[in-house]
């Protein structure tokens, strides 16, 4: 039986764990949920996640929710096949996975998030985009890629010399960010704008990039 | 040789890596870093934690930041003694403790992080507690903790009915948050009080606890 992701592929948590699913070759249905009239705030997907938010994952009797930690139990499940993007193989190397799993979800994420919501959500709330929200968060952005330029000079990915899912957390909502005027944060960095040409130009992420696109698709 | 682990003992995220530690009954030595001389921003700290964050734990030649990432690696490496942190001899259980530590991350954290920091950081800065930044978080903290009543009425904790590194992680920011006057957003939920008297009881955690007293202990 297929994998079922209920989400949307607008959604950046959505896309992240997409691009998971697609380096490891899984087979899987996206079941769409429908944002713009609530459906993830409503019986019955609150069932699936009472927090209200997508994606979630069926496999089987197992209902799993956070975009992290289903890409976790997808690169996992499907750790022999497509590329290995946990390096269940080296118990230094995952660790090293691990940690910056979590810079991105406990440094990155905080501070990339809000710009992406000025630019992108608050127009479909009906909102300008608000300058100082935006200024703020950049700044603190900066001082985040400042320690990323520095590792990046020193590995050419995160957690070493490979591709992880250290790496994979970051696309989807970067990718948002490179359409906005705060993009100069990552290419006004040279090891940083490499990273991010190398691994947005991956096949797994670009299936899922060519449905990122406001305006141009449904949810 | 022993592991050592860079913090301070007043500092919730390095609690939460010794209570880690306790469970596995790890060795590890505790290398203080003052945090009120700034030790943590300069060099050579730095150059283990670029983010200017504890705590780092060193194993050999292995360097790690991120208190959630260190105390998965802890509970990894030893995952033959102690308590079963990640029931890692089980997929399906394994995969829930994942969604839940990243519950942790992604919901209970950033509405509880902001509270403590105003009752208990603000007031070392010489400022007084915002009182909209705290009914602001506890509102949102308060919809959260609904959706831990639901299912802490289903299962016995969070990931199932066995203890874990979800659990685990909750400990030493809450046990700072029942010291504070939104305290009852915890005790008026009779399901999310027992689960709080049960974890906040264990041995691993309760020698933790009696040296996470402000001003009572130096750092």
């Amino acid at each position: 039986m297929a994998l079922k992701l209920y989400g949307a592929a607008l959604s950046p948590c959505t896309s992240r764990v997409m691009t998971c699913l697609h380096e490891k070759e899984a087979d899987f249905e996206l079941v769409p949920v429908d944002l713009f009239v609530g459906e993830h705030k409503q019986l019955p997907f609150l069932a699936k996640n009472p927090f209200g938010q997508i994606p979630v994952l069926d496999d089987g009797d197992l209902s799993l929710l956070e975009s992290r930690a289903i890409s976790e139990y997808v690169a996992e499940k499907f750790k022999e096949t497509g590329n290995d993007l946990i390096r269940h193989q080296s118990f230094k190397e995952a660790a090293e996975v691990k940690v910056w799993m979590e810079v991105e979800s406990q440094h990155y994420h905080p501070e990339i998030s809000p710009i992406i919501f000025q630019f992108f959500a608050a127009p479909l709330q009906g909102k300008s985009p608000d300058q100082a929200i935006i200024d703020e968060n950049a700044a603190k952005l900066g001082k985040v890629l400042d320690a990323y330029e520095d590792k990046l000079g020193r590995t050419k990915y995160l957690a070493g010399d490979f591709y992880s899912l250290a790496d994979l957390f970051h696309l989807s909502f970067t990718y948002y960010f490179m359409k906005t005027p705060c993009a100069d944060l990552i290419n006004d960095r040279p090891h940083v704008k490499a990273w991010w040409e190398d691994i947005s130009s991956r096949p797994a992420f670009q299936k899922v990039a060519s449905a990122m696109n406001f305006g141009e698709n449904g949810n």
